[in-house]
């Protein structure tokens, strides 16, 4: 496919080397996003989120967006819009500029806040700072793609409107009441989301379809107060030891979770999909060997592709309890806890999930325990439509960025629950395209994006925006 | 049994009588030490343990004491004698002056290091602080018996010498060394502990066997850095799900430890012992309904006091991995650690244990992991002669002091590796009086010691050392 002409004859040939001469800038404008730590999910980054989203209201306004702050009872949206163009569609782009915590900070072989060019021994160079894939290189991607068009055309060449939140870290709880809020404001034709990645650093992929998740915390508690193992030990229930129990049967010898009812309702993709995609990384080790494993940990039958891809994973995310510190302390702890999280495919619902994992949680429970559970979210599994004129037309802006390399249509393992919020209340569908790459560390120490991701992810939005227009 | 006579008749009145006397001065004395926060287990807290140490080598000069601080590879020692009586047997006492670590700190109601006398609703008095109970408080009550008894009479009844150690709460990884290197300095003809407790606050105790203890550390690792769940959840193996399945199967849902040979060699308790102490708490509610548990969580077919004092256990004092902060982090965690613990009965060897519970981690471990571990102390169970001289003396003289109610003879369900030390290296068998309660909280919050157990803990000392005197 050859690129699409765009509104005026010229303009993307002059837009996409606008891009390439002014990069340094466009990076610097990234550095200054990545020094701000805003991190959601802990209380005592609140005013960072909040100068987060100043900095990228002041970014979209010098870009010619109509874009302002809007408080939530949480952290703050920024909302934009330049609605000039008069042809294509309308479209609105969704981001957000949380970040996860950075814990283990001595893992860091730089500050998770001083974004530092890191070039490797392959001579890729990477950004490497917390958030620098996740999601603000990405959302940075798109707002330089908006500057450019604007800066060599002096308009966008289709109706862009933007919401950028800033609690998608951490349960996004403010999110749907503020599309509910403003329907008629946020509804467009198309949605776009920029949090998603590559198949490899030279071929471009749009996800297709995305696993939802519900998130679970449980606190098992038996005696009072913690108790010397010498004195109890043996005759006092031990906690740590009920979840331990607990959480180790959630899943049996084959991978596969025994909730009941765990797996109704979904479906295994068609051969010819499984195919596809076994052809991308036919013995695994794509996916794993780059972090050190050789063998898919998850239901047998299924290659590590499809398990992250289509099929439902139970994990435990963190579990802490008793003496945890140097040394030895022979302690019987009063409790202990674990976030645990359930990625879902569609056809199975959030809440009956969690409600079959703590009924499993407290018909375990022995004598004398109690469980206590705190809800970290939900969301459903959720497949795209596999074609349509978006989707070809952003296929193609793709495939012409890294040609002669195609763009393909691949299965997403993570959760991006807004697409579900945006289809249920805006009933609007979303091409998800970004520029991660798997080794990205995101959500990890040392998370890092390409140098050539951001670059070249400037080029394809602007490609992109360029063919929706055509 | 009516009180020994003593040495000189008079004295042990005149000597009780002071005690009383000089309880407040005492209890300043006591204070001083608690207030210095002697945390073997952290290096932080090196320099308060080596002043734990010269405060009780000032101590002992101060009460005739020839006394003095002997360095080790780790935490000094503290060894004194006093060797001017001419009749009865020489004694050891061992004591420690290091602590457990204070955490979780916001469980306590008081600071750990200021202690604080609270009254209870029922009128008893507490001392609160960390090692008030384990082991300052009692270590004091020993000391304070030879201070009284010298200032009244000029010297001590029998001979006496001293060994306090500092490193009782992070493995006494030199005191065998210490004893080896001092074995004619050191042997005597019985050793004296005062780290027990007692059956009730009016019934005082001599405790004839004691648990080994095997402490170790586990760590699992799978990818060689942390991943994101989303994609990588399924495929990836997860540490904290492997170490929950194999930690929640170490014991069987009766309770029993399943490693191969862990209950060989040992033995049930006569009928007529199991019957006494099931008469000590029939309904296993003494133990358990303090702390709030009502239901013996070990073996089936033993009561609660049975499980702690006669049966092996096996413990997770420990768990950490993945994400333990607030909120939720999707993570899938590289590693995660437990601190596991062993509790012995004689007959069972510690390295054997050791290596059973290994060698159930590397069959267990699924593909893609690896297991570390790193051992924190072995001891054996022990079992001390039920009679003899010294023990009939002791028994008598704590009669006296808590008549009418008898002294009696129990288990203990804790480690004291330093009994087993002292019989190996010095062919000593020891005596294990304490004054401590059962809601001392020792390792846990808000530890104390009743003020009722320290004075008349003091008493008992002086009754004891007279009594053996004859």
């Amino acid at each position: 496919m050859s690129p699409s002409p765009g509104t005026q004859p010229g303009t993307l040939t002059g837009t996409l080397e606008r891009v390439d001469a002014s990069i340094d800038d466009a990076l610097s404008r990234l550095f200054a996003l990545l020094r701000i730590p805003s991190v959601s999910a802990q209380p005592e980054h609140a005013a960072d989120c909040a100068a987060a989203a100043r900095y990228l209201r002041d970014e979209l306004l010098a870009c010619g967006f109509d874009a302002s702050i809007r408080d939530t009872p949480g952290h703050p949206m920024v909302v934009a819009h330049d609605l000039g163009a008069t042809t294509g569609p309308h479209v609105l782009f969704y981001g957000h500029y949380d970040v996860q915590p950075v814990d283990p900070l001595a893992l860091w072989k730089t500050a998770p806040f001083e974004p530092t060019l890191i070039t490797t021994e392959s001579g890729r160079v990477e950004i490497t700072a917390r958030g620098a894939s996740d999601d603000k290189g990405q959302v940075m991607t798109f707002i330089e793609a908006c500057r450019a068009l604007r800066a060599q055309t002096g308009a966008l060449p289709v109706r862009v409107s933007i919401i950028l939140e800033g609690e998608e870290e951490s349960g996004s709880d403010n999110l749907r009441p503020f599309l509910e809020q403003h329907r008629e404001e946020l509804r467009a034709d198309i949605a776009l989301i920029c949090d998603t990645g590559m198949i490899a650093p030279d071929q471009p992929a749009i996800t297709g379809s995305l696993r939802g998740l519900v998130g679970e915390e449980v606190t098992i508690e038996a005696a009072r107060r913690d108790l010397h193992s010498g004195l109890y030990g043996n005759a006092a229930r031990n906690p740590i030891e009920c979840l331990c129990t607990i959480l180790g049967t959630v899943r049996d010898a084959d991978g596969r979770v025994t909730l009941p009812g765990f797996y109704d309702g979904i479906a295994v993709p068609p051969d010819g999909q499984r195919a596809a995609w076994r052809a991308i990384d036919p013995d695994d080790n794509g996916l794993l060997g780059p972090v050190g494993l050789a063998v898919p940990a998850g239901e047998a039958g299924f290659t590590a592709l499809e398990q992250t891809w289509c099929r439902p994973s139970f994990e435990i995310n963190g579990i802490s309890g008793g003496y945890e510190g140097e040394g030895f302390k022979t302690v019987l702890p009063a409790r202990a806890t674990a976030k645990v999280s359930f990625r879902l495919v569609p056809g199975q619902d959030p809440e009956r999930i969690r409600a079959a994992f703590r009924a499993h949680v407290n018909a375990a429970l022995p004598s004398d325990c109690r469980a206590r559970f705190t809800p970290h979210g939900g969301s459903k599994g959720i497949a795209l439509p596999p074609d349509g004129p978006f989707m070809d037309a952003a296929l193609g802006a793709l495939s012409a960025e890294w040609a002669p390399n195609r763009a393909v249509v691949i299965g997403g393992g993570g959760s991006i629950p807004v697409v579900s919020d945006l289809r249920e209340v805006l009933g609007m569908d979303t091409l998800l395209i970004g520029f991660a790459l798997d080794d990205d560390r995101i959500h990890a120490p040392n998370e890092k994006y390409d140098l050539a991701s951001f670059h070249k992810g400037i080029r394809a939005w602007v490609r992109v925006l360029d063919a929706l227009a055509s």
